[in-house]
């Protein structure tokens, strides 16, 4: 099986999150509360933290989300962005205030003064900043020269990029979003041709939980099959919370995480249990396992389905009101289909030491 | 931007759906009841095709089976793929009932002589045959050579390839499944450099629908991207009615079919609607125009929503209690938020003729 070669990039360093330079795929969301409603953001930080989210970004739009920073900052265990637009007074406060990363376009700060400030501040306090560019604000004269393309996302972040290299600072992550996959994932491949800073990956607009996790899982999935990508966000119109579930769903899927795999036949004519039902009640039962490296397998068939999920550490397979329980291709033992799932979870915590 | 390069394949014709050399992606699902069950196997062949499904496979293991295909050939649009496992005598039935494929693999079928019935058979009737490998039933003694490896995949497939091709037999389309997606992904990788047979994609026990969906979009959109792939099933746990919907997706994201695209911003700190439930009431509101080629935006801020949705045929952006109507960026009207989605709806039926 060959494996993904990832692109060597540089390393920066976020808080304690390392990203390029071979450190694995870190997996950022961002808070859809209000950032300077504190006690509400505090709450959705945790509720990150429990996912797996390792770098969490929010808004700072003004002076009551600067003072909301330092509280945020002692209530997170993971690294804090401040997404700032243009105002480099908010990008110096938000550096004060203890911020570990910025993403904030040098092009758009202003005056060389002011990105100097903003830049050398940044430098003292070991900061990263993200460059984003976005398919839907891309300079007005790029577009007229090159169309919205991926020439014209490329020419907008090295524009970018060259405010932060001639003022010697390096510790740069870039992203180039867009809503329409074929013009993401050329801009992605041409900023990842053109330098070796670490990528941040994304799609924006991607849509509602199914159709954006769908539209995210192709664009992650293909760029990271192609080795570009060291840190990603899965954008969904939903609860941040599920944005970081799906996020690790695409790591595990390629291998590049470790983790809880379900797998679940599709049903056929064949089948003879309700295996939707049976297959989200397991999907439930084993949410606390999520982070062991474990296959579980859900199979509407007793005849074919050990055999079939034979690569399988643990599983369950349906029949006429009753059901196998098998590891590895092995039966374990026979039980009425009511009580399979409570069998599998005990016989996952008996084999499992913490399970 | 740069197009989808398609591996050039042979053309095979499967009743009046043609699969390779060039034709659309197409999309197969399968069902779910049994195949016996006429009346039921009937409503959901409908409820199949009314969704955009192309082709549809059902499994035959018995006599039972054999005389409801006439019945489905009957009321049956798109063509009918029987999947038949061993045995030849179903086989040869299955053809004369009027089937319009066979999904079988003919080193399965036993003696040359039934091996040769068949293939003789499915000429004289141009029916093609798919050969499907799947990692769960790869024959031991490939298994002992090569482990489960895309290698044993490729030989396994090249072993059923070679029998049809000693008889001349050219209608062949090929799949070699896996739950596994690196496996999955190497495993077509080889075969595609190996034949130039038509090949039909699809990753097995991928789950339930969110996570069925997430792992089939990543196996199908990086082989897709990659240029392989004529045919497809995603498999899903979940009504084979979600299975198409999801293909659809997959196939329009990466602009390889046409149809209705609904992007949403996600929410951050900016977001005053709610724009969870307004996009999914966008999305309910306008299915029935999902072959329509547009693309719809949804976004949470009257302020930048016009401009980052710029690239949208039409769409509407929430503020506090107000919001706007846009279509290619220009804003129309402005409307109290709850009029919002009836707006948009009469402003597209108003200008897409038909619509």
């Amino acid at each position: 099986m060959e494996n993904i070669k990832r692109k060597a990039t540089r390393q920066i360093r976020l808080g304690k999150v390392l990203i390029g330079g071979g450190a694995p795929v870190s997996i950022q969301s961002m808070l859809s509360v209000p950032t300077r409603a504190v006690d509400a953001a505090l709450a959705q930080i945790g509720a990150l933290e429990r996912s797996g989210c390792q770098i969490i970004r929010f808004a700072v739009t003004g002076e009551e989300d600067i003072r909301a920073i330092k509280s945020l900052k002692k209530g997170a265990a993971v690294p804090l962005i401040a997404d700032i637009h243009f105002d480099h007074k908010l990008a110096l406060q938000a550096l004060e205030a203890g911020i570990d990363g910025l993403r904030i376009n040098p092009g758009n700060i202003g005056s060389r003064a002011k990105v100097e400030a903003v830049v050398k501040a940044a430098s003292e306090s070991g900061v990263p900043i993200r460059i984003g560019v976005n398919s839907g604000s891309l300079p007005k004269e790029l577009v007229a020269t090159h169309s919205v393309s991926a020439q014209a996302m490329l020419e907008a972040a090295l524009q970018h990029v060259r405010i932060l290299e001639d003022l010697n600072f390096d510790a740069i992550k870039i992203s180039v979003k867009a809503s329409h996959l074929p013009l993401m994932l050329a801009s992605y491949r041409a900023l990842s041709d053109a330098v070796d800073y670490p990528l941040h990956l994304g799609i924006t607009e991607s849509g509602t939980l199914l159709a954006g996790s769908i539209k995210s899982a192709m664009a992650l999935g293909i760029l990271l099959s192609e080795g570009i990508g060291d840190t990603l966000r899965v954008s969904l119109t939903a609860d941040p919370v599920q944005e970081v579930l799906v996020a690790k769903q695409i790591l595990r899927n390629l291998e590049l995480r470790k983790g809880l795999n379900i797998i679940s036949c599709p049903t056929c004519g064949r089948t003879r249990v309700d295996l939707f039902s049976l297959a989200t009640e397991v999907e439930n039962a084993l949410q606390d396992y999520s982070d062991l490296p474990l296959t579980v397998a859900v199979m509407g068939c007793a005849v074919n389905g050990p055999g079939e999920a034979r690569e399988a550490d643990f599983g369950i397979a349906g029949g006429d009101g009753e059901g196998l329980i098998f590891a590895r291709g092995e039966i374990v033992k026979k039980v009425p289909e009511k009580q399979l799932v409570a069998e599998l979870l005990r016989l996952i915590k008996e084999r499992i030491p913490g399970g």
